[in-house]
């Protein structure tokens, strides 16, 4: 399946009073590592949204444990990988490395969504387009 | 165990292009939530750290589960349990209520730490004070 | 002119590792305390968008000047003000006490804007609406 | 003066429901920015804690000017300027670009601060120390 690395330096904002990343933060790193690996792949939140009419890949279930705590001017390397693919519905596991140890695993179940016919308020999902799947299951697809 | 409940407005700085919350955000009202249940119950985050020399109450494994999106302007109610608590670490639930139907459920699994007094730029765990046990478990300190 | 107070509690992730709040997360209170201020009028966010058909009240032009530090668990007021309404602009002023002593000034230039008819992805300024300066500017408006 | 120029990615949640950065993000990018500014020169933020023993570099007064918006995808270059230095207080200017254009104009008036040797939980003023002067104000120093 399809996998992105992409290296992060901490940044004072993003730590707290205890000197460590205060961890919303890492889910707000992980939702830029899933957007890149779109775009990587050839699939921007642009095109998801203008080409795809999507309205985004809003987050079903969520989950991070933390190993090794990071402080400003740490560079971590995440490494974003899509794990399965179902008709609408996606999952990708984020590996956050510092140095060659691994500081923090993120796991994500998303769905593409768009708006619903019926009631342009409401969301509702959306089958993946076949060509993302190509690439994204495809042998070649590795980045 | 000990409960708090919550109103939180959101806002329009919380919600991203799709016109939702962008979920990072629940996290940090999350982490809010958690020191308010420690406050409400007489251990505020500065008493943590001055009374109890601990450098903070990091997360170790959280997970959220989205079921309902809110918008800016939308009510929900962030009610906070504490679930378990071992040594130096502990459980807890929210439950996000919009109206009367449950919209995002999220668990925390935290650890009390101090500065390791071998290396002072290290976090070392530490065991929870017996007050705060006895305030948390006490029959008498539902609120 | 207009004035509403709210009081915030600051929080650990409002936090930086000087154990003082990450002045960005005060132009996201005062962003709230707009956004408030105009919902006490009777004008909530949700009514800019689909009653006034606005996009919404983008900045042009903000300031602050820090007085006085802040940590996690202090209360602060934040009063805010509408300063003068132009036809489609309007500024803001919001003082930020601690206790009695002003801690904060901030200053804003909004504008009114709603999508422009011929390219809907590009944003055009748009008047403001008479009952709303009738409100915001009535000698009766003072909340 | 000292200057430095990096490209950032406008990123989903960055942005709001009117589909623009929500503003307050500048302002984390600018901080960013300028603790980068410092980096480049040789005084990383560690540096400034553990070698200079400063607790950091807080905002006294800071002002943007929006011109042009930008959203998710987008990539905006910052420049980034020392301006003038003081005794201990010095003058940032940020540049945005978006393309050829100026997008963003901000300006900072921070502090060197360390903690009170009176009160530690108070914040004092700092005199910059000499090498910094020299690297930021030297005709060597343009990076």
């Amino acid at each position: 399946m399809f996998v992105n690395r992409r290296d992060v330096q901490i940044q004072w904002g993003d730590c707290d009073p205890a000197n460590i990343v205060y961890y919303p933060r890492y889910f707000a790193m992980f939702d830029d590592s899933t957007s890149t690996l779109f775009e990587v792949a050839g699939f921007s939140k642009q095109d998801l949204v203008k080409k795809y009419g999507l309205v985004g890949i809003p987050m079903v279930d969520t989950r991070a444990k933390f190993y090794i705590p990071s402080t400003y001017g740490d560079w971590i390397t995440i490494e974003t990988k899509i794990e399965s693919i179902k008709r609408s519905s996606f999952e990708v596991k984020h590996s956050v490395f510092k140095g060659e140890a691994l500081a923090i695993e993120g796991f994500e179940t998303r769905v593409l969504v768009g708006r619903d016919p019926v009631n342009p308020d409401k969301l509702k999902s959306a089958p993946f387009p076949a060509e993302m799947v190509a690439k994204f299951t495809g042998s070649e697809a590795r980045s």
